[in-house]
């Protein structure tokens, strides 16, 4: 199994907090978002006497309102097309163990969610990286990119849309490229869109599931998680129209027995969270983003991939080593007893030796700390070249 | 991935339930208890705002607690040996994971808890199954039979303590033989005790981790499930000394990030329960088990393994395919509108065209209920012979 590119750094933030360190953590997606109230009412208000399992499938009630949802959001599934799954991660896992055997490969656009390899490893599948670029904005790679890599083992093409740790936001156009490679090589098209909300200035998200035609190669990974704020449900979703995916699928389902019950009360209940919730998290982010990127701009030799999604972004930093910086930034530095964690960009490429100036930074904080984390970073840039 | 043998029959019962049957359902573990009432209040009482991740390997407050109740059940644990999963389900998968690689093999004996295919496919470790068999109680088959099968691709040897679906409760004696042959091969011990406190004429169950000089060796996994009747919460534990074994289960948990927050609650609030809890819920198992064992054994041409533990046996019926007595019974069968789902043993066995005449039957419904499902299970028999 490979380490987690976030978690390489925790020994040493561990280390810098025993020394009374503050740290400002840019490093992971956990938001500070409030949880919507009635999503936790619900749990508070649960009247289970015996804390049984649920059906593999996750809640019928759950699943049922979870469709008209999509069906609001312009994809068009019923209840049977989906299957409720411990986090997003365990979607990812039962996708990857239901489309390909050991030793099948999947092509991804990298940098990616570096848990990607985890389950792919677990699965026995080989990832097959194809390399977006930070000078493109991390745009789609071009299309003969993809074919140059498809083999007769390869299975299926994942992106992450919107796309961590990138932020960038797939155009239609560039979902409908997607969609005619995956028909012409009969290949799934695996779209984790658990940020779909999370779409800024306007721009719209297309979904692999709204495309027409698309049907028996299109699986979507969907979470709870970052949409409520609840991270901590681990509630995720698998969402296919093709019956034979669904049906392994539910194999896998069916051997882990069933979602978590109280998380799925949660969820259930977060379907009725007011569109002005997410308003005014959609401004809160859209206004984080803009401070941080107009901060990261503004230091210099750093450049940003302006995210149009999600809320991450990458930066390349005019160092040559991220990791050590980031090491060092924990180890040997302070502006007032404060630093800032970053997450070095290495670990999110799958080609080695490739973006080690770049580090991923998460806006989840509120902007008084962006700010101040910029301020530090620019100082801190400065002090590690000297 | 294989299908599960308790869910083959579903279709059949829910078209006997459309015709309006009613059905005792002795075919799943889902237990009638209540859950302590004071790890429900946990969850009621939460004053979470955030519902953030927790700490991949869960809650410190939780292992801490979880490591003193082990240790005043004979098995000494810190919280660093423990990794909290979600569900006994997620802590084989990373145990499977962590200790083979794909075409490695694993000897368990059999019949074995059904799941275990699943996982051991996800992991794409191979089941060697060891015959253990109803003349003998299913009691541990004789050590050369294990020693027989072990290959240099043997990585662990997989017991089910007391068992599901035998209801076996292993001797000191047996796994002090286990102990040995896996120090002799340098294997792991792997044991599933999820139903340590199920052991009934007050035998004393043994936990591998008890056994002194088999630390690096003993895996356990365990889940709040049963104990305390919380099937639904989705909380497991997988516990070892051997440091390496947890480091790479570590990067399993990371890559899925942490287990379910509320469910961890409420399991870290259920180590409070009162002893009278267990008392009062092992004398009901303790008298259903009696009442099962007895009803069975009054049956002609039924025979049974008395269990010594959990809430399962394996009762050999006076006729050829159980699978189509099972779902005659669903399909064709009824007593005054009522009939009886039971599941058929051959899918707990490894070995093809094995226990075809066995059904395993689960004691969690009320004496009365059991009583009437002895009854119907008699007459239905008879007509089947017939």
């Amino acid at each position: 199994m490979p380490e987690s590119p976030i978690r390489k750094l925790v020994p040493y933030a561990e280390a810098a907090i025993k020394k009374g360190r503050i740290i400002y953590q840019l490093n992971i997606g956990q938001p500070d978002i409030k949880t919507p109230s009635n999503a936790l009412a619900a749990v508070k208000n649960n009247d289970i006497d015996v804390l049984s399992y649920s059906h593999s499938a996750g809640f019928e009630s759950y699943r049922e309102k979870l469709a008209q949802y999509y069906t609001n959001h312009d994809i068009k599934v019923s209840s049977n097309d989906l299957i409720i799954t411990t986090g997003g991660s365990e979607a990812l896992l039962f996708t990857m163990g239901s489309i390909a055997d050991a030793g099948d490969e999947v092509i991804i656009p990298e940098p990616f969610y570096a848990n990607y390899n985890g389950f792919a490893t677990s699965s026995g599948v080989t990832v097959v990286p194809v390399k977006s670029k930070i000078e493109d904005g991390f745009a789609l790679p071009p299309i003969s990119e993809f074919e140059d890599l498809i083999t007769p083992r390869t299975k299926a093409i994942l992106i992450c849309n919107p796309g961590n740790p990138t932020g960038y936001l797939y155009t239609q156009e560039e979902i409908q490229q997607l969609a005619e490679i995956v028909k012409k090589h009969d290949l799934f098209l695996v779209a984790d869109e658990v940020y779909r909300e999370f779409a800024y200035e306007g721009a719209k998200h297309y979904s692999v599931m709204s495309i027409p035609g698309l049907e028996e190669h299109a699986i979507m990974i969907d979470s709870v998680s970052k949409r409520y704020s609840m991270c901590g449900a681990r509630i995720g979703c698998l969402a296919s129209k093709n019956k034979q995916v669904m049906a392994t699928a539910m194999k896998f389902a069916q051997a882990r027995l069933s979602p978590p019950t109280f998380a799925q009360i949660a969820s259930e209940a977060a379907l009725d969270t007011p569109q002005s919730y997410f308003d005014e998290v959609i401004e809160e982010y859209s206004s984080r983003r803009n401070t941080l990127i107009a901060g990261l701009e503004g230091i210099e030799g750093v450049k940003v991939a302006k995210p149009m999604g999600a809320f991450y972004c990458i930066a390349q930093l005019p160092i040559d080593d991220a990791e050590d910086f980031a090491k060092w930034l924990l180890e040997s530095f302070q502006l007032n007893n404060e630093t800032v964690m970053v997450a070095p960009a290495a670990g999110f490429y799958s080609t080695p030796n490739t973006g080690l100036n770049q580090v991923r930074i998460a806006y989840v904080l509120k902007e008084e700390d962006l700010l101040r984390s910029i301020e530090i970073l620019k100082v801190a840039l400065k002090e590690y070249k000297a």
